[in-house]
């Protein structure tokens, strides 16, 4: 079942989300992420039906956000691990706000810590608190978004 | 009407979808960021249907994420704003592979630059490709979750 889309949405949000905002989908690219590669493990792991899961992967493919090999093991592509960061935002605030201890935490191998990953400014290299985003029109905006200007982003 | 939690998940993103992962609330928080905090004014941006408004908006105030005033104008709380790294994750997914020019391009205004945030590691500050990640048992693991180690995050 194709998520519809947002109708009249000029948004790279909602964009993304009309890709892999389905319920379900995200928590199965989390388990390809962890490693689990085959449908009977990732049905295993999340418990989710087996309609909704062949449903999930196969949009996943469709949009060349997982690849499955000859012997029908998923791996994220390029475009899929470029979904880590939804995946790191998401885990981050459940671990702040959902009032249960985090079952994961996530470790960064190169420095061999412990690693909470924080958004920081691509020019500058400085945290960016939401006060300190804007959002301007970009080469995607709307006569109507160019007339509204820049707005805030926090 | 409440998300389902998804049952048997010890998970922070899925912990994080269940209360923000249901079609509009994301795109509804976006619209508040974006200084939109009246409910007819988020009504005219987003076209989204009065019932699933109402409902989304009720969700986040409960939830904490939003906060209404005397005048019915909504503001993120302090929690609400933790959130816009999703926000960010999203658009910059869309914004790379949805194949259409960004509508919005947001800007650092510390610096004054146009920024992609990028995710850094809390403890070193180098970027965090997602092969250098990996998944440890936190605090809140299952004895299967202890039992399975480490396990790759990318």
């Amino acid at each position: 079942m194709p998520y519809r889309p947002f109708e009249g949405q000029h948004c790279s949000i909602a964009r993304t989300l009309a890709i892999v905002g389905e319920r379900w989908t995200l928590l199965v690219l989390r388990e390809v992420l962890l490693g689990r590669r085959h449908y009977a493990e990732i049905r295993r792991e999340t418990g989710v039906a087996t309609n909704i899961l062949a449903d999930r992967l196969e949009t996943m493919v469709q949009h060349g956000i997982l690849e499955v090999d000859a012997d029908g093991a998923y791996r994220a592509t390029p475009k899929g691990l470029d979904l880590q960061p939804v995946l790191i935002a998401l885990m981050e605030w459940g671990d702040a706000h959902a009032g249960e201890p985090p079952p994961r935490v996530l470790v960064h191998t190169r420095c061999g810590h412990d690693t909470r990953p924080e958004y920081r400014c691509s020019h500058c290299g400085e945290p960016v608190p939401p006060q300190e985003l804007r959002a301007r029109p970009g080469p995607g905006a709307t006569e109507q978004m160019r007339a509204a200007g820049v707005l805030p982003a926090g």
